[in-house]
Formats: C-alpha cells, sequence, structure tokens
C-alpha cells in the first residue's frame, strides 16, 4: 500500500545538479504538538469521556470531508468556494470541504441513517476542525472540539441535562463550584423583543444576526458599546477614527434601548420561551444545581442564527491577565443551544436536537491557568549504555532492556553514537532518567552491572570539586550482580515514587 | 468564535421557493465509524501505546497539513498539483497537501527542530491519512496509521529493536506466538544483486523501483508471476488477454533468474548488508526471540524507494477466507524500514532513522478474525420513564437520574417524546438497557418507583400467553422506596456483571 508514493522521495535537482532543498516549516496557521501538551490532553478529553458516557451518550465519527453542499453553503460561481472552509474538487467535479464544526457532520450522519438510529440519539465526538482564516496569535487553523448532542427530543428536559452535563465536566476537570457558571437563556424570548421592535420579518434576517453579534459582545464592550453596535456602529478603540470602524445593526434609539432592557432584564415579558426557561430552571434546582452552577441569564445569545430555543454557555469566572495587562474573567470555554432545523435541512422532517461543543485547546489554557494540569508524570526510561559495540557485548545489552521491559519498567538501549560515553549520560540526564546500566567487559566477565543513580548523582555532583575526587568516589552509583538487575533498579526507582 | 459561520445554515430557495435539499451521504470513499468499532480501536491502541511506551518512546503529533513540498514532490505545471494526494492553494499562493503518510511530516518536524530534540529521539504518533485515489471495497482516501520512529539512531541494533517492538505489539493484543511473524531482510543486500546484473547506475532508478515491486509480489502471485513482472510484464488473470496488463521490469531471462535466486535464498554473497542481517540476528535472539517470531527473509523488500538499510514487515500466518473463497495467509499488517535519507532532504545533514507504521484498520480486521475483540461491554444506561410531564414530576425523575449518575451508574431520562409509554420501554430495549425506573402519580405519593428487570422481563415474557395475563403478573418488575432507587438498581445491575 505504500508502493505509489515512492516518487515523493527523489530529492529535486535543478538544472546545474544542486538539490533544491525545501524549507522546513509547518503551513501557516498548523501547529506541532510535544509530548507533554498530547498526554495533557488525552487526560483531560478522558475526563470529559467518563462524564458523557455516565449521561449515556455513546460516541460516533465522521470522516474530515463532507460534500460542500452537506455543510450548507452553496456554491458561488467562483473556483474557489466557501470562503472560511477548506474547499477541493474532487475528480468527479463534486465539491467536498474539510469539516468547520461537529455540529454539520452530525446533521448529515443523522440524516443519512435515521431509519436505523434510535431516537432519541445520545452521541458525543471529539475531533479536529478546519477553519480558511487568516491566522493569528493563539488563533488556529485546525483546533479539536469535542462536542455532545441529543437528536430526537423535542423536550427542554434535553436541555436542562445539557446543562447539568456541562457543569458536572467542569468538576470532573478539577474546576471548583464557584469558578464556572452555566449561563442560559432562550433564543424564543429575543425573537420576541425582535418582533416587538418590528424586526421580525423575512426581511431583516440580516438586521437580526447584526443584534444577535451585538448583543454577544457584552462581555467585551459594555452596554455601551453594544448600543453602539445595535445603531450605527463601533470604532475598535472606543472613540470615532480609532481602529476599524464595524457596522452596527441600524436600529434607532428606541428599538436599542428596548434591546438593552431586554439584555439586562429589566423588561422580559411572559411568552414560550420564558416557560421554558421557567421549566430548565425547576428541572436543574431539582437534581441540586443551584444558581451559582446554572442560571438563567438574558444577556446570553450565542452568535449562530440556526438555534431555535435555549441557549447556553460554560464561562469560567476567575480573573486572568490579558494580553493587554488587564484583569478580565477567563470567559467562555464552551456553549450550544437547541438546533430544531439541522437535520430537517436534508430530510424535510422535522428531528428537534440540541447540544453543545467544548473549545479543547481554550479548555486546556484555563486548566493550565488553574494549576490542574499536573497530570501523572510517565516516568523516563532506564537507559541501559553501550560500552562495547561487538555483536555478543550489544546482544547481552539487549537481553538486560528486554528483562527490564519484561518487568513493565520502561526502558532503552542507548540508540545514538556510543563512542562518547560522556554524551550517553547526558542524553540520559536530559530524558530526566533516574537510572542508568552501565557495564564494561570486567563486569561483563563478572557478572556484574553498575547502576548510577543519576537523580542522586546530580545533587551530589555539587558537592564534589574535582574530576578526581569524582571518578574516586563515584557517587550514587553501585555495583549489582547482573541477576538481580531487574530487583535493583526498581529499588532505585521507587526512591523516585511512580 | 461561531458567528462567522452563521451564514451556512441558511436553507437554499430556488427561483420558486422550494427548499432544495441536500443529498446525506459521506464524499466517496470516506467513512463514518460507529460507537463499537471507535471503542474497539480506542481499545486497540491504547495496547499499541503501552508497549511504545514500554520501549522508552513519546507521543509527537503534526498537523494534517503540510506545505506540498516539504512533503517531497514537485508542483508540476497544473492546476491540481500531486496526484495522489488532496492539495489545495492557500491565499498567499502556496500549495498544501493533506498529509499521505505519518512518515514525511516527522522528518519535516525532526528538521525543523534538529537543534532542540535530544537526539536519538524515540517517538511515536498515530493520525488520519489522506490518499487521493480511486476508492473500493475496504479501500478509503482516509484511515489511520501508528508509526514508531527512531531518528538519529546510526546501529542497526535500532532496526533489531523495531523488530522485538513489533513482536511484542503483537502478543500484546493477544495474538498468539505462531500467528504472527516479523520478517526481515537488507536494501543493501539485493542492492549487491541490482549492481551484479547492472542497472545499479542512476539510469536504470527506474528499473530498480520496478524490481522492487516485482518482488513485493511474492506472496501474491508466487515465483512464476514474480519473474513475468521482472521481465516483459503479466497479465492479471496469469494468461494472456486475461485482464488488465502490468508493464514488467524489462529484465533478460538470465538478470530475472539472479534476482530469484537471490529472494530464494540461493544465492546470497557475503557484503555488509548480510553482516548488518547477521548482527539484527544476534541481538534479537539474546534479547530472546527466536526465529518462529523474527526471521530474517531475502524476499521481503517493501515497496518504497526510500529505505536504506534494513526492511522489516510484521506479517499475520493465520488463515482467512479472500473475498474469492480461496484459503490464504492474512498478510501483512505492519511494516517499514531504515531511511537515512530522509531528514537529509532538508538540512543537508546526514540524520539516520528507522521506522515502522502499523495500518490500524487492517490490524482491526484481523483482531476480529482471531475474535479478539471482545471488548469490554459497557453497560447500557439505566432509562428513567416520563410518565407525566408537568415541571415537578420531571423535576423528580430528573433527581432520581443525578442520584444514579453520581453513584457511577450511566443512567438517563427518557428524552423522546413521552406520549406512549410503550415506545420508552421498547427504546430502552433497543439500547439493551438492564433496568427501567417507572413512577407514576400514585407512586410518586406514596414515595416508591418501579423497578423493571428488562433482561429479565424478555426472558419471562416468552412463557406469557396473554396480554391479561402480563399486566397482571408484570413479570420481573418490583416497586421499592425512592430512598432505596440507588441499592435496588445496583442490585439488579449486579446479576449482569459489567
Amino acid at each position: 500500500m505504500f508502493i505509489e508514493q515512492s516518487r515523493f522521495f527523489v530529492i529535486a535537482m535543478s538544472k546545474n545538479k544542486k538539490p533544491i532543498r525545501p524549507k522546513a516549516r509547518q503551513p501557516r496557521g498548523f501547529a506541532d504538538r510535544t509530548a507533554d501538551d498530547i498526554r495533557a490532553v488525552e487526560e483531560m478529553m478522558a475526563g470529559i469521556k467518563a462524564v458523557f458516557e455516565l449521561y449515556g451518550f455513546d460516541p460516533v465519527e465522521t470522516p474530515l470531508f463532507e460534500y460542500t453542499d452537506a455543510l450548507g453553503k452553496f456554491l458561488p460561481d467562483s473556483d474557489r468556494p466557501n470562503e472560511g472552509v477548506f474547499s477541493l474538487q474532487d475528480d468527479d467535479e463534486q465539491w467536498m470541504s474539510l469539516r468547520y464544526d461537529l455540529t454539520a457532520p452530525l446533521a448529515r450522519y443523522v440524516a443519512q441513517n435515521i431509519n436505523e438510529i434510535q431516537l432519541p440519539y445520545r452521541t458525543y465526538r471529539a475531533g479536529y476542525v478546519f477553519r480558511n482564516e487568516k491566522p493569528g496569535p493563539g488563533r488556529f487553523r485546525q483546533f479539536m472540539q469535542f462536542d455532545a448532542d441529543t437528536v430526537g427530543a423535542p423536550s427542554v428536559s434535553a436541555d436542562a441535562e445539557m446543562c447539568m452535563m456541562m457543569a458536572d465536566t467542569m468538576e470532573k476537570l478539577g474546576i471548583a463550584r464557584g469558578d464556572y457558571v452555566i449561563r442560559v437563556n432562550n433564543r424564543k424570548v429575543l425573537d420576541g423583543v425582535m418582533e416587538a421592535i418590528g424586526i421580525g420579518d423575512d426581511e431583516h434576517a440580516g438586521t437580526r444576526l447584526s443584534v444577535l453579534r451585538a448583543i454577544d459582545k457584552l462581555d467585551k464592550f459594555g452596554p455601551d458599546g453594544v448600543k453602539l453596535l445595535l445603531q450605527a456602529g463601533r470604532w475598535e478603540g472606543g472613540n470615532e477614527g480609532a481602529g476599524d470602524f464595524t457596522k452596527g445593526a441600524g436600529l434607532d434609539e428606541a428599538q436599542a434601548d428596548k434591546v438593552l432592557d431586554y439584555i439586562s432584564g429589566v423588561a422580559i415579558e411572559e411568552n414560550d420561551g420564558v416557560a421554558e426557561l421557567e421549566l430548565i430552571e425547576t428541572l436543574v434546582r431539582s437534581a441540586g444545581y443551584d444558581e451559582t452552577r446554572i442560571r438563567i441569564d438574558p444577556s446570553v445569545v450565542r452568535g449562530l442564527e440556526y438555534y431555535t430555543g435555549p441557549v447556553y454557555e460554560c464561562e469560567l469566572t476567575f480573573d486572568v491577565t490579558n494580553e493587554k495587562g488587564e484583569t478580565v474573567q477567563f470567559g467562555s470555554v464552551a456553549g450550544g443551544g437547541r438546533y430544531d432545523g439541522l437535520v430537517q435541512r436534508f430530510t424535510g422532517q422535522s428531528v428537534p436536537a440540541t447540544g453543545f461543543s467544548i473549545g479543547v485547546s481554550r479548555l486546556m489554557t484555563a486548566l493550565k491557568n488553574l494549576g490542574k494540569l499536573e497530570t501523572r508524570k510517565l516516568q523516563a526510561p532506564v537507559v541501559v549504555c553501550v560500552m562495547d559495540r561487538d555483536a555478543d557485548s550489544l546482544g547481552r545489552y539487549q537481553k538486560m532492556v528486554q528483562a527490564l521491559r519484561d518487568a513493565g519498567i520502561r526502558a532503552e538501549l542507548y540508540q545514538g553514537n556510543p563512542k562518547q560515553f560522556g554524551k550517553q549520560l547526558q542524553y540520559a540526564d536530559r530524558r530526566g532518567s533516574a537510572v542508568a546500566v552501565i557495564q564494561g567487559g570486567d563486569e561483563r566477565a563478572a557478572g556484574r552491572v553498575q547502576l548510577k543513580d543519576l537523580i542522586a548523582g546530580a545533587e551530589a555532583a555539587k558537592a564534589i570539586e574535582s574530576r578526581e575526587e569524582w571518578v574516586e568516589q563515584k557517587p550514587a552509583q553501585i555495583s549489582v550482580a547482573e541477576t538481580d538487575l531487574v530487583t535493583e533498579v526498581r529499588n532505585i526507582l521507587a526512591r523516585y515514587g511512580d
């Protein structure tokens, strides 16, 4: 299966036969991940998964590509459809795109398998999503989301459960009660306000979206900033001419004030949305979640137009210092809501659904800030040094390595150039190894090995002044019978825990 | 962060205002994965990871995209470079491609970070790779690989270790000794043969690749088939005119015979390659791996031209029935070798490396064949039914669900339309739930709940003839105090193990 790729590995030659060397770098906006980060994310995701499974959710996975039309955008008359997503044309001329979230592919999956899936369908998914946007600091074009959805659930009791699950997830990850809050609202309430100010009809769809986005900025710009965004617009720096100008929703002052009254909770009329919020509140309180954990809040809107009922957001409330040196609340790490129309796009049939998405990197950053990322350190491997390079000696070293591994101890034979012994010890040190195993010709003949406790050795070295003294004392180094190798190594490792 | 996507969710309207519905289907050659498959692969990958970590390997991850030039192919004068890979042009005109394996990105990563990485660098990676090829049965365009590599390791003792690690991985996954074998060869030996028959020079690079591919088909077509491929070529069906014709390497009969002598082990001349193989054999035997587990075999070539020394392949030797109904050995599930030139492509510096790749789906298929996939079944959730829909009743159901979860029991409130009670029990049944929790108005007033043992109930149902009898007997259903809910549910679950 690898055959067809071989042509890629010929080194390119320019005309004068000097090799052309490609530059080694990642594409803009894409990042590599190192061992510590990978292990920390794995541990965090295992915690999230445990909570989701306790709530009766099961995993499902869709491919990274979807047909562009299934993602919900229409092909413009252009060679590059879908600014914002990565798209390419298949050899049968169909456009495919890399998924930009995990909700649209789930809707496609449910629509495709609607006759086989047992509804209500509780499901979770973690995976990479892609945005074809300008990268910036902390703004990547490939990032991971972790989603949970219940599909085929008409009652807001499913939304209530999502809120409780978000709260439980935060606590499972070690975020203390009081450091997070789930804020809940209902689009139907806001829809009532929109109708009341005369922008409820089809012609005002764009205005409504601008209103949503304006309200979504309450945390960032305060009521005054939101008011500007609801009317003519707002300058980035706050004052006229400062930075970029964001065009507003175009409401007049009376309309804007009504919206502001609503988000500050001053004026809420009774409607279906309010009744739904009251039911959510009853359900979560019955289950033991007080308002420090789950709270009704009219300022939550979520910027997506497809939500049709309750919307909810998980916010971390502890303080952090932002890039400008200001103290601010950490903010949102997850959010979602009810979307009753997404599956219907495909089937015509209404399939009510609700769910949320966790931004994995952002949540990781939060845990780092809270010092909750002390992951169980994996013990660095024991290094067996290479003193002699004949086949018999190498075979004997290899046997020791394998004996350690058979006993469940991480171990490795030094695989670099063995000429300089000092480099081998330096390697073991940098690796964080606790023990180096050394066997020269004399020891081999006598059936013995030297074990060097590298951690104690580094300590002892501080007190030793000369090389002679060092060679004579050989601090933290013991000679043991080769047959006792595993036992003696285990004794040293036991000093350093795990 | 979701704001900019909202435009995707407007339902398209054609001119006569009838909605255009996209078809719900995956792109050609891409597949969805369901819960059982996801859990089985996770369990398998955890086993592989455990072995790799025991050997001192640490994870690293690269993004799914690389710049096309970093992958090693050159841009033709075409809008679609790189047949075989998925490529697209970034807005700064640079071509990016989805990775088609995990080796080329690792070479880029090491070259980019050569000053920070502690060599020898032992590392593993699992992830999706993409091939822009014609999909077919069992042939996907997105699939998972699991790789291990040691970079900066000049000695073949690193290759020997790879072979042992492959063997240990198979045993960790439950594949019995005797059901797998690691076969090892060395490209340098074959290179000697190529030189001896006069195709060792630059002009014959294409011929050499054809020879490699021909030898790689020994398992499939036998020595006679390989001989045809070494000379003029071979018809798919074996006889002239049967199926497609594969052009051969163009050797004459004497040349072809020399190659065949070599792969059958008849004629091997002493050279560096042979000495390296002897050292590998000494090392693995010293470490306790006999020739039923790791075996030198001159017919292993691996179809990739970039290998520069030892090549190795993990083959499963038990019989399976292929799509034609023939009994055949299962065959290769992993393979790799030494590639000393890949990092050099970027840096000009030689960085010797060796590693292998496991085909995750193929290995999964093997484990299924061996019946080694009895994964620990996750207990299906307890379902709390919805009998009354007023807020107080719903709150009380929710409280029960949460009490079960707090006790570590998977549980869910029925979130479908609760009007038909029968549908709720049907749902619980199909879900595989062991217990349904039922509380109507009378029970609520008395502080009691009904627990229905769905598994015993299904058994009992077989013996009951009429609906009347059923209603009267309520088989496998007990009434318990609501305060004893958790204890009593746990008692029922204990009957069905975990």
